[in-house]
């Protein structure tokens, strides 16, 4: 059985390990990370499981199953946070595996997969630009140049960083976790309102969207904004204007499967009271954890900017900036996740997750799942995050359940 | 007759009267602007006029009339400059004027009335962040606080301005030109676009238009741009784009007085491409030459930004910044310009200027009348700043048949 008083002191416990600041700091590799990772090895120790690291520090807790020739079922997440997080991003998934685990050994539950728990290093890109390292790390995705290259604000290289921790970072180009891998399962917050709004306790994810980012400059004319009147002006933030609203509107009718779009960063030129803005730069978002769906939101966008341009006398350009790969969770996994969540009988729904995971990272090679519990008002990467215990509970025994089904042999994830 | 060559020359001369740097560098009481003022004050005594300057530094050339015991008629502009400005803002005000009173005396026309012609210190507010200050010194509205409080960059008050030019700072709350004034006429650049746009060679002002400036700022949710779904949404960037979009058309519905309405200055926060605004500020100027029109738009915008800050669940502050008054031209100076116009066989419209002029200080007290002529694309404060000597020409001889007109004591401004 999850046990809440067990589960509450292990959130404390790490809720302790933070340096100064307000809510958690963890940010990879420091010290307060290390006493974090630290933790978690004790508690897998303490749960009976056979702890390894890698040379990028990702820590892997193994409970071995009747027939350790079989792929391994993984489970996990990640424990180092951005500047002022909270105490809920990625520990869930990690403190909840070694419940679930520790549930599994209490109730002598027979397995035939051995059971793999992970903590994954440097998942938020807050230190170096770059987020989900550990997972790419197992996956054989880093280079000796990419850990040399990405450096934090002090000019300190992830190479730097993994050797002040002992690690092996010249080991990187053949440190690809190669034990094969049954599934992997990944249980987290939402980061988002949506559960709260539903009033649902959990969210299948069925995929984890990626975004397409560009820049959009429109040019108009910068003229007197006393002298000009309303008919002879090209005022490029009205047309930008347009272009917001239009990416709403675009965004909003893709309803299945669900597109979002966002202009977060406005820069208006020259930005004084008394001069119409002659360029605006649009910083435009578009997600979705289809491709196709955001193909043709973004298709639909450029149209609409070429329209309204040509229409307001305005010229633009369009500069891409990324634009990367949604995946989706495998069927078989979202199928077991419903079974369980049925069993321990709460209200949930499918949904897709907006912001990226370490389950990225296995989708495209084994059977991929994720989990989601509810986080007050979906904030997120702040002091004020905040998810239920009895939240967190219900979600560590759908994880439980999952993995009780996984890690025998009779479960085919066709 | 008004000479092309001679004011052709006066144009070149002012122009090598300049500072380092691109375009006109002759900012308020600097040792360019003093010696474009030696330029204006040697070209009075040349053309015989009796000159005068009182504790401001305002130079007054007399052409003396039949009856010297009638009110003045008073004619002026400046010659002070922006950083990088034009060589024409200003300048063909003064210019122009010493030219018409050339024409007069060459041609002996006879007249009742004294003509002052005038050229008025620190129209530019570059300097020391107020406007047309010469004017509001004749005017008798500085006081002795406003020179000390009024710095420039260096820190240097205009009363230490005016002290290193051997002015009389002291006496600034007894400066009031006190000499009765029959009428005020400037002629000016239009600084926009709309003679150049309706193919008229000279713009009878009927006002001049007066921002109200306030911001506004709204308030949504800060939510993550990739967890939250479009219809969870509450985005201040949107809610202000319709805003935008909403203070373009009410203010274009105005036709007559016409209006303009500009938002010129946004600032999004948290400004970042994976976060939804949480808040947009908006810098609005409102501006017209009448007050009831401009008060009647203000109105409605502040009903919209209400409505659609409802409809859309978000909040909303506005802070006001300015709120100054328009000023009409005077009916009886509209006439006589438009006589003067005929009689030199121009197109010619009547419109609002939009930007600020030593005139608007003269409207209040006695007849005003402005007139403008065009200027290429209506480019000013800028280096690229131009008008066509022809045009130059064209607004001479109309300020010279205005000026000949009103000073006969028969054209009575009733």
């Amino acid at each position: 059985m999850i046990q809440k008083e067990r589960l509450a002191k292990d959130f404390e416990a790490m809720a302790r390990l933070t340096d100064v600041g307000d809510g958690i700091n963890r940010l990879a590799f420091t010290d307060a990370d290390w006493a974090g990772r630290q933790y978690i090895v004790d508690r897998m120790i303490d749960a009976g499981l056979t702890v390894e690291a890698d040379g990028f520090g990702n820590v892997i807790g193994y409970k071995a199953g009747k027939n350790p020739d079989l792929p391994v079922v993984m489970v996990g997440s990640h424990t180092d946070s951005v500047p002022n997080g909270g105490n809920y991003d990625g520990v869930v998934g990690v403190l909840s595996a070694i419940e679930a685990v520790r549930s599994m050994t209490e109730d002598n539950v027979e397995h035939d997969h051995t059971i793999a728990v992970v903590d994954f290093m440097c998942e938020e890109s807050s230190r170096f630009g770059a987020a989900t390292l550990g997972s790419k790390a197992m996956r054989g995705e880093l280079t000796l140049d990419d850990l040399h290259r990405l450096v934090d604000k002090k000019g300190i290289s992830i190479y730097e960083a993994l050797q002040s921790r002992n690690l092996n970072p010249d080991g990187i180009e053949t440190m690809e976790y190669t034990r094969p891998v049954k599934a992997f399962t990944e249980i987290h917050i939402e980061q988002g309102k949506v559960l709260e709004h539903e009033q649902k306790k959990i969210g299948i994810v069925t995929g984890i969207a990626a975004a397409e980012r560009f820049y959009v400059t429109i040019r108009g004319n910068a003229d007197h904004s006393g002298a000009t009147p309303m008919k002879l002006r090209h005022d490029a933030l009205c047309g930008a204007s347009k272009i917001i609203l239009g990416i709403e509107e675009i965004a909003s009718i893709q309803e299945e499967p669900p597109v979002v779009g966002t202009v977060g960063v406005v820069e208006v030129i020259p930005g004084a009271m008394n001069v119409i803005p002659g360029a605006v730069k649009l910083g435009v978002d578009i997600r979705s954890i289809s491709k196709v769906a955001r193909d043709s939101v973004v298709t639909l966008i450029k149209e609409f900017i070429d329209v309204i341009c040509e229409k307001r006398g305005l010229s633009y350009t369009i500069e891409p900036i990324a634009q990367d790969h949604p995946v989706a969770m495998h069927p078989a996994m979202i199928r077991e996740i419903e079974g369980a969540v049925k069993a321990v009988d709460v209200e949930y729904m499918t949904m897709p997750s907006g912001a990226g995971h370490d389950a990225m990272h296995w989708a495209d090679v084994v059977p991929t799942g994720m989990i989601f519990i509810p986080c007050r008002e979906g904030i997120s990467h702040n002091p004020a995050e905040f998810a239920d215990m009895a939240d967190i509970i219900t979600g560590a025994k759908v994880l439980d359940t999952v993995l009780r089904k996984l890690s025998l042999e009779t479960t085919k994830l066709v």
